[in-house]
């Protein structure tokens, strides 16, 4: 069995044990991780100090940029951050433990559906070292083990904030050794995602490229999104005032961020009279605006967009706009070329409303407002875990109910299913929740 | 692009309109099909007995069983169940649109939390050609489109049903052409397991085999369950009338069925005066028994268990018992050697009940009562899906529920984030729902 393996069934074997903490327990031991990392904040930016003098010849050579200098940098306000936000995990409310809902099958057999725990988590995540107390606070009230993998420009960091995340735990005497679990190398990436047997869900906090690879190399679910490819559609019906308001913060608010705005469709009602407006309102704010051929009539100083364009996240102030004959027209658009993640109409409309939030299958379905809004905190759930373009399990921005599944608990007083299946006794199913 | 990817992606865009559908129109296609079976039961029979005619020589050359042809096999009942079925797939509440959760964000600002259809569910069965009906009805009860490859031993028969159903559809003149999908050769299978692009969840039902051929072999979300090796544990405060009782009925009284007992735990302190004869009793009931070393010491006769008797499935009227130091060590047995599905105690100690369900990592935890009523029937679910051993997504008997995922819908009134970004406006975050 190799080191890393070791790792994995050792935190599995914590999970079992993780399951029934309660809440004051893990409550309290969110308290001391907190504590901890104030009492040692001297200590942590020291170690930082060291990953940042090893990034800066990164940086000189170009094999890092600034944004990755900068996420990897800890300063005073970061490190509040941190500690608040563990504090703000402590302040949720418990998702484990929660009766979902109950049914009484007979006299004296009641089944009870119990959220628990999803066991074993792994988290692969780049060079920002803020995510591994986030991450760590979350497993904690979630009472799942975690497997992190940070980037190695971080890596002292990682291994003092780890160290003293897992100095806390233990000092509570209530939570197992390897509740908390750090890896090193890249190749640690390739062999967990081949543990699908004690690792019941990946995910994957980083660019495309990051998300892609883990998607293509395990057979364990993932949870998280590749690309954010968000569309805004301005209807024949809009308040075009709104429309550019909402399209301007979309795009130029933070461009790089997964919810911006990369596509605007516009109704070709709407080509004459309003797109030189839109568009020389976007160039105003400095974005670079690509058009498709029927746009460019209408704008005709506007870069062509390629058919590439429809397909993808520019990350910076870019955007293509395209014409669209109606809503259908859009929505079709949309569900071939998007990515799931977060799409809008700007209309008055309340049926074209209605119709496009029902039929554009995407995890966020707006009106009228910003794509920026699709956002754990913004939503009021008071935690990210990350946001998941899957159709499967957790959709959109997922909290800490992202982190829990249920399990079945039947309470029986000597029940055999011979005299049900014989049809001498029958089931009454009562629900009791 | 192969037939089968455009069949994939039709059944995509079938998709995104069914979601649109509601319960009334739902409702009327279940009767429809229900209708044209009835009306069309003799045309089905003609076609199954194609089917059982190139079945016989298939059993006499032993390349099928007895149980493999009696499945394949549709009467009189059969027809009668399969009708019966999709009505009362009808009387089940829809699972579509239900607003789960709500959230106002600020004034003119709220966010829901809406259930939706997955989207496109790959379902691969063996010879059992009544489950085409029975998936049929819940793809149309919750709007998805679904991909069928059934046993090429019910070929006829399955061309046949699924002709019916898709004409049945196409005459409410709501549902799209492509919502049901029946593919033929087993090529197919592999190229299906490929299409993560269209394909958003994939459900095998049949053996071990299939199942874990289809979970090594995909990238799409599975659900379902590979092994169902289910727990016993007989505790040292048991009620040991219950124990044998309920020993036998989750051993015999379907031997074959996923959620019969594959091993017995027994605390050690009942070795002496109970085991001799639990034994008995079983054997009593024909089956036969196997026994760990300590076991053997009380009821020398049993052939000795090897270690990969606890790693068993077995399928048929055979148990094997083991004895256990106490509720941990059994606890930490099932853990290691069980597959998650469902496992029992028996005990009057209501603590170590709470430690056992608290502590086994199963779909199913349950306590005095046969491991035989986990099934979505038995649950009251009013559907059963498949079981599945996952631990994200759906867990244990799954319904109609496992077949939705939900989006979030977010209606503004031309809000932009940059004022709640600079702290200009705050959020409310005031539950709705």
């Amino acid at each position: 069995m190799t080191t890393l393996e070791t790792m994995a069934q050792n935190a599995k074997l914590a999970s079992y044990t993780l399951a029934s903490l309660d809440t004051m327990t893990k409550n309290k031991a969110l308290d001391a991780i907190a504590d901890k990392i104030e009492e040692n904040k001297l200590l942590i930016l020291q170690e930082n100090a060291k990953d940042l003098e090893a990034a800066k010849s990164l940086l000189e050579s170009g094999e890092i940029n600034q944004s990755t200098f900068n996420r990897l940098k800890l300063d005073d306000n970061k490190m509040r951050d941190m500690v608040q936000g563990i504090r703000d995990v402590k302040r949720l409310e418990d998702p484990v433990n929660k009766k979902q809902w109950a049914m009484g099958l007979d006299t004296g057999l009641d089944l009870y559906r119990v959220s628990c725990p999803i066991g074993v988590i792994g988290v692969i995540f780049e060079a920002r070292p803020d995510v591994i107390p986030q991450i760590c606070a979350l497993a904690v009230k979630s009472a799942n083990a975690v497997l992190l993998k940070g980037g190695k420009e971080a890596y002292n960091t990682n291994v003092i904030l780890a160290k003293i995340i897992k100095d806390a735990l233990n000092e509570t005497g209530a939570f197992p050794q390897d509740t908390i679990n750090l890896l090193f190398s890249r190749d640690e990436v390739a062999q967990m995602l081949a543990m699908d047997k004690y690792i019941d869900l990946i995910i994957p906090r980083g660019g495309n490229a990051l998300v892609q690879y883990v998607k293509d190399n395990t057979k364990i679910p993932v949870m998280g999104h590749a690309d954010g490819i968000c569309h805004i559609y301005i209807d024949e019906n809009a308040d075009v005032k709104k429309a550019t308001d909402i399209c301007i913060d979309a795009k130029v608010q933070y461009p790089s961020a997964c919810n911006a705005v990369e596509t605007i469709l516009v109704h070709e009602s709407l080509l004459e009279n309003y797109l030189p407006q839109l568009v020389m309102e976007l160039e105003k704010a400095q974005v670079k605006v690509k058009g498709c051929e029927k746009c460019k009539e209408f704008a005709p100083h506007l870069e062509l967009a390629a058919k590439e364009d429809w397909a993808t996240e520019y990350g910076d102030k870019t955007v293509s706009i395209k014409a669209v004959k109606d809503l259908f027209d859009a929505i079709a658009h949309i569900n071939v070329y998007g990515s799931g993640h977060t799409d809008c109409i700007i209309s008055e409309d309340k049926q074209a409303i209605d119709v496009f939030m029902n039929l554009v299958d995407s995890a966020g379905v707006f009106s009228n407002v910003s794509t920026r809004f699709a956002d754990g905190f913004r939503y009021g759930l008071g935690a990210e875990v990350g946001i998941s373009t899957s159709k499967t399990h957790a959709r959109g921005p997922v909290g800490l109910e992202g982190l829990v599944i249920y399990k079945y608990k039947m309470y029986g007083s000597g029940q055999t299913v011979a005299p049900y299946a014989e049809g001498k006794k029958t089931f009454i199913h009562q629900r009791i929740i």
